[in-house]
């Protein structure tokens, strides 16, 4: 099937590190056409190799070289569609506002509305179904705007770990209880971010910004489900009615640490199941290797083959390895083995810039399309 | 007080990681004399200087460069009353049964009598109480052995483990459970150890030879106690009835990792107690901040001041900032806070070339001195 | 246009690190079709898969998985043209030769022949002109094989090393002298290499095995040229005549560091020219932008678009952002300034692993194809 | 001899890289007593463990923990007859000449005065015979500072170069010429310096600042000589008439590079003698082992036993094993050999943020106590 589809985006934050990231993706996308790019006024009116400072492995793309830096303001992305948020923290929140009140679609990769309770946070490996609550989201807004709306996808290390426990959840049931323990790369704090002097030969077990909180806590957004205007969790049939989402029942702990390592965050992990006795571990094993996702079922391009890549490979997945594969766009799981405390333990491993930045938002926007959230002009 | 011991010993694996740490604590040791290097055929006969492919940051020390290695048999350690052991498991069973049949008293590093039900496995920061089955480990041999034992210390990683867990239960009472997730250096795996291209920028989950397992099983073995011929837990008062050891009845779970770091095996640990309701956060600060330990009290040269040191900074302990002070010879601890899931949960970080190999044993012989169990000639 | 060829090939030494490129590079190749892999008898018998450590950050190719590896001599070669060999120098020079002997043409990556006077040493992207002395290589032999013969590429650091340089001769005639400090990754060392303790945090100002004198060597008979049975230089028009090479009169220094970096050997070079005056700075940069070479013109494949990719940037090239572009088939240089000892200075920065190894063979296979050297089936 | 003067100092700059390193070599000084410490208007008020983020190996000396960090004006310092300055270029200027002009001997490590043609530029293993300039520096000031001056110490890698420079000429004669490529440490560029993005994995050729120009400049002002009033060479014993520096005219030539190291700079050097023929191998070897400076025989207690330590191994010096002996004191050479384009090359290795900075400033203000150019109270 030949993709017919033409949809103008623009990337906002287009030269950080995830900026960089999301013009790589986007460069040969089969229909996301990147149109325009916006960045601090510093960079605005330069070329974007001027305004730069480019970090890839992969050098800029030809047709985007060249392109002139925009403001971040809606008036200069008049003919996009959809814009891509690598947004810091500290000015995404009125940015991203000001584009969806000018009818733009926004996906986001900063944190500032992933608490929002019509904001659906999105691992786009898990759960896209919560795209139902946009509706909602813009009935509250006036005017309401037709097209108009943000979804964030979740933290880099939050979404590689809700992937397995999502496949736990579908197979077995809801959890009770969840262990994390992190070893973050660099990359994860952005550019230019860790000091060598403080991360080389050295491990750092503390991550600011509230890491840990923000893990514990989305990883219960993203395995919760929607909600009526009560608050009561809903099933998918009834999506029409969602006005929000119930949180996982679920208790998490997490411990993350910063490693010196460049790409891809590793986790170890331990669940407990309500379900008593817990499935033994083949079952865990065939549940992580059967376990599909409605962005691999659609087809979207930027969607690995395999949400889950499972290694039998005692000691794997592995950062340096595994990280690349499939553009970093799948989760690698590992080690399944009893755990002598909780039920059963293994390793996760995502790239953090890829799925765990920029693909999940472009992912979650190839969803949107294909469910005629956003509707090609 | 001047220490007028002088008590000769020598160093069995002279050549390795471990040996050469043994080398550079004994130097320049108050009481025991470094007079004599066991290492392999291929290394007898030659001096230590040419010998040995030395990797450490300090030089060797002049007394020893040239002193002749001899091979690992008893007859080339006359003059000798201790032996520290830093033999490759592979050759250290045979070796040290025949130095302690020699009547030469064996401080070991390797792990082959690690499990034997009458050899004291000695974190020497914690159970240095376990000597006391010595006598009864000497009376099952023919001859018995005057002066002549094994003692082992700990695995690496679980050495910097036990001290946090041992203040713990002495304050609080006995654990329910311990999960850890370890961050282990490159050091631990000896030289040429790990290949550079299997660990740069990169994490790998897994660490080979039972690691995970002798962390959960050799931790049950230090926090337990002493136990009389039916197995049955006595108290210390009782410790002239110890035909062996109790384990501790706590479960454990451990995750391995191995990271690019030189020195210093990190470890993520949360705490569930059999008290309830569990000691609060403040309580366990001070119960690190207040523990105490024998080899320390008795003023052992090798121990640290401190065997716990509580760091209150948010981002510490750091195996390149903190590894080093005190020798390595301490161990850090820091991060406590409320775990979701357990009760507690904070940072570990030892030096696992010194507290968690050599010093540990060098202590250990210490306290043996100081208790009288080794009598100075 | 369609390439219609089809050749068969073989590696030897497939499941090394230089084995391991080369079944990557030639996986999706055009005309070259991989249909047997040899190892040694210890792999030999077994599937790919299970017979290597697979290091690389791409998988194995699905069509390579389950090929069994052979013993590496030519009766399990039989359908096989080429053979390209990443053999260890410890038993290259025997089994290359019984390959050529069986009318296999050789395409090594090993050292041993490299100084054979009727053996070309050829850099792809430079001195292809030395395939001519292939016939007189043959009329030595008894028999004399219709299709078998052996060439070599050089030292992966001297590969880099040799693009500039003959850019250089190119257009200003030839060199004088030349200074040459390389920064070389561990990869260079092979697998297990470098043990990781030795070089985290660390260089190692020499590298075993003859390094500097390989570089100082290699490049002379590199930047030589064809000669006659006297070993008098003759131009590419007489190189029908050629019996042999002469070596290019300049003089070569070469300091050899090994760094921590995985992939991509940097080289500080300084140059002096015959030609007085010496060429300005500009026309250097202009001489490295305008060089163009056989293996490009010819069209071949695995050749890169450009030999020579010329870095504005004044802290480039760097060997991770740039080592893999291009699959690391280009030589990368940069920082071209005026040299106040000798004439011009500047940095060249090569995949050591691509270019500096298994590229190499492959390029001067195509490039032996495509001049009629050897004729496809 | 009991070192009985006392001498009251100050550091300015203590809150940095530097000035940490200042501190942790003040701390137990025999005559030098920390007094007083200087950081920016951020710090001044706050006691040094609270204004400082402290990033060195060793803890705070306890002593310094609650001193009172001081603005950087002369009014706080008045019962300092000495101040070390690791003040930032951007400040160093003006602060430097304040407490000069105040009377307060300055020992800076700042690039600020290097090439003021009456300010010694001193490498104290090499050139103390400089500081007989500070007289006619003093002079030429109103009101002439009866204890009042400054004296520089060199950029972190000329320091390194110049000490085994020195050993040849003053074997051997002048020097032609010296080519120079620098592996250089992160901690040269300070904190937070170098992005750990940045470096990881990687080599950048290339350090900002004119790391180069200063590498050249700076060899030939600290091999150069006293002058007279007409810029005229003087011998030492004419010093008396000293009124500036006559450079050395030898002519370098310097590639620098960051190389993913903590600390510790190698440089690989190759130099042409003036004399011909040129000295052999062994007297180069020679040369260096025999090599003595005033800071030494002055038995300065900061200073190195050896300022040059020869290594006969030929893969050292390397920066991690090597950097940390003698506290770093000490500059390191290997690798004597001929070179086939000048005469002879080796390779050096100095700590940058010990030999390379702070401890050159400590022990230049040692030699001029020495001397007599300052005078205790």
């Amino acid at each position: 099937m030949v993709n017919t589809r033409s949809i103008n985006v623009g990337v906002l934050g287009a030269t950080g590190t995830v900026g960089q990231r999301f013009i790589l993706l986007l460069a040969d996308h089969p229909y996301f056409k990147l149109h325009a790019l916006g960045a601090s006024a510093r960079s605005a009116g330069r070329s974007y190799a001027t305004a730069t400072s480019w970090k890839q492995t992969q050098p800029i793309p030809d047709t985007i070289k060249e392109l002139t830096v925009q403001p971040c303001s809606p008036e200069h992305f008049k003919d996009v569609e959809i814009v891509f948020s690598g947004l810091d923290a500290d000015v995404a929140g009125d940015i991203e506002k000001a584009f969806r009140d000018a009818n733009i679609a926004v996906f986001s990769n900063a944190k500032n509305y992933r608490r929002d309770p019509t904001v659906p946070l999105i691992v786009p490996l898990v759960n896209t179904s919560h795209l139902a609550v946009l509706p909602y989201q813009q009935s509250l807004l006036n005017p309401r705007p037709s097209r108009g709306f943000i979804v964030t996808n979740a933290n880099c290390v939050a979404t590689g770990c809700a992937v397995p426990l999502a496949a736990l959840e579908r197979a077995f049931g809801p959890l009770d209880a969840v262990m994390i323990t992190t070893l973050q790369a660099i990359s994860g704090a952005g550019y230019p971010g860790v000091p060598s002097m403080d991360i080389f030969d050295n491990v750092i077990p503390y991550i600011g910004g509230g890491e840990e909180d923000k893990l514990e806590w989305e990883l219960s957004k993203i395995l919760g489900t929607l909600a009526d205007e009560n608050g009561t969790a809903i099933s998918e049939d009834q999506q029409a009615a969602a006005k929000g989402f119930a949180l996982a029942p679920l208790r998490v702990s997490a411990a993350c640490n910063r490693v010196p390592v460049l790409e891809g965050h590793t986790a170890c992990i331990s669940v407990r199941f309500q379900r008593r006795p817990p499935p033994v571990i083949e079952e865990v094993w065939a549940a992580f290797r059967d376990y599909t996702c409605e962005a691999q079922t659609l087809g979207c391009p930027t969607a690995p083959k395999k949400p889950l890549v499972v290694h039998e490979e005692q000691d794997r997945p592995q950062p340096r390895l595994d990280r690349d594969v499939q553009r970093g766009a799948g989760v690698r799981v590992g080690r399944v083995r009893p755990c002598p405390v909780m039920d059963v333990k293994f390793v996760v491993m995502a790239n953090n810039v890829s799925i765990g930045a920029a693909a999940s938002s472009i992912i979650n926007a190839e969803v949107a399309v294909e469910k005629g959230v956003i509707i090609p002009p």
